[in-house]
C-alpha cells in the first residue's frame, strides 16, 4: 500500500495551547501556574524529541506566544495556526511527502526510546492511545493517506479511519505515553513517574501526594500561595 | 546477584477478592454485578495467561469461593489463604525456588503477548505499573531475594526495595497492563480497549459510553436493571 517515500525523514507536530491551558486543573492551579505548567509539558515533550531519531519539530500553537520563540533552534520551529487541530493538520498531511508523528505536547511522561520505538514501527499507522479514548500520538508513514478525528472517542475513530483506507496499523502499547495530563488525578502520575521539568515544577509550588484511607491523593501545601482562582 | 536457578519455569500467583469487590463501582454495578464483573476480570486475566508461557497459575482467593473450583485445570489451581496479600506473598516467597509472576486479578486488558515479554526481561525484578502508584504486576527471578508491600505508593516502594536489596530492577511499560480497574472512570478502558468477558459483560448489563461536552462518559441503559443498592 505504501509508497515508503522519505521513511527515513520523520516531521514531528506538536499541537499545543498556550494560553489560558488545562483548564480542568484549575482547582490545583492557578491561571498563571497552569501556563507555566503548559510550558513545563511542552518543554519535557521537546526534550524527549530532541533526544530521538527525528529529524524535525514543528510546534502549531493556537495563538501568538512570543516566548515559544525561545524554544526554536536548528531542529525546533514554531508557528501559529488558526483553525482546529484536524483542520490545520489534514491541510498539512495533503502536501506532505515525508512520515509525520503528531505528538501531544501534554505527555510530560514520554521518552526519546519511545519515540524512537513508535517511528520505527512497520505499519503505515502507529497510534498511542491515551486515556478514556483519546489518542496520544500518531505515526503516519503517508501523511497524505490518512486524516485525523480528534475530540471524542478518537483513538476509535483513527482506528476506523485506518481500516477504511486500506492501511495497516498497530497500536503501541505505553502506560507512560498514555498519560495526558487534563485532571488533578493525572498529576498523581506525574509527581510518582516524572523525571523533568513538569515534576519538579508541581513539587516547587507545592503539589504532593498524601496516602488517605489507604489511597494516594493530591494534596497542595499551605505555604505555598494557593490557586488565585478557582473558578 | 541472581543465582537465576529454576528460570525456565515461572510460576503465577493471582490474588482474587471474591465476596463484596470493587466497592468503588457501586454507583454503576449493584453487589451481584461486581461480584460476576470481578469473576470475569479473573477470567480474562487467566486466559492471557494460558495463552503464554508461563508454567502453572495458582489463584490465591480471600475467601472460601466454591466457584472458583470450576476455573480449575491441569494448569490452573485455587486456595484460600488467610492474612495480608504481603503476609501470605512474603511467606511463599521464602522456600521458593523458581521464578515468580504476580498478576492482579483486576487487569482485564492485559494480553498474552505482554505476559510473555515481562517473563522474558533480563533483570532481577521487573515492575508493571498501574494508575496511581499502584503495582499492577511483578516478575521476580528469585522471590526469596525480594518482599512485596503493596498498598499505597506500592511502585515506589518496590522499587526501593528492589534497589536496597541490590536486584537489578525494570519497569515494564504498558498502557494496557496499566489499567486496573477500580473507579467507574475505569470502565470506559475496558469499554474501548477490551475484548474479553469482562467488556462484553459491561455491554451485555448496559453500561456505554457517551460524549458529553466533548468527553467520554459512563452511561447505564434505562432499559437494563439499575443497581439494587447505590450505598
Amino acid at each position: 500500500m505504501s509508497k515508503r517515500k522519505g521513511r527515513n525523514k520523520v516531521y514531528t507536530i506538536v499541537p499545543f495551547k498556550p494560553n489560558n491551558p488545562k483548564t480542568r486543573l484549575r482547582s490545583y492551579l492557578n491561571p498563571h501556574e497552569r501556563e507555566r505548567f503548559a510550558f513545563c509539558m511542552l518543554g519535557d515533550v521537546l526534550s524527549a524529541l530532541k533526544g530521538s531519531e527525528v529529524s524535525e519539530i514543528l510546534v502549531i500553537a493556537t495563538e501568538n506566544a512570543r516566548v515559544l520563540r525561545s524554544m526554536e533552534n536548528k531542529k525546533i520551529s514554531c508557528t501559529v495556526c488558526d483553525g482546529g487541530l484536524d483542520e490545520v493538520l489534514n491541510s498539512m498531511f495533503r502536501t506532505m511527502n515525508q512520515s509525520a508523528l503528531i505528538v501531544m505536547s501534554d505527555l510530560p511522561l514520554i521518552t526519546a526510546p519511545i519515540i524512537n520505538e513508535i517511528i520505527k514501527c512497520k505499519e503505515d499507522v502507529v497510534l498511542v492511545p491515551g486515556r478514556k479514548g483519546g489518542t496520544n500520538s500518531i505515526f503516519l508513514r503517508e501523511p497524505s493517506e490518512f486524516r485525523t478525528d480528534y475530540y471524542g472517542l478518537s483513538f476509535l475513530k483513527h482506528l476506523k479511519i485506518a481500516e477504511e483506507r486500506g492501511l495497516s496499523a498497530r497500536v503501541y502499547d505505553s502506560f507512560l505515553a498514555s498519560n495526558d495530563i487534563d485532571e488533578p488525578d493525572d498529576l498523581l502520575e506525574v509527581l510518582i513517574h516524572g523525571k523533568g521539568e513538569s515534576a519538579k515544577y508541581l513539587k516547587k509550588i507545592g503539589i504532593g501526594i498524601q496516602i488517605k484511607d489507604k489511597l494516594p491523593v493530591l494534596v497542595r501545601a499551605r505555604t505555598t500561595a494557593p490557586p488565585v482562582s478557582r473558578l
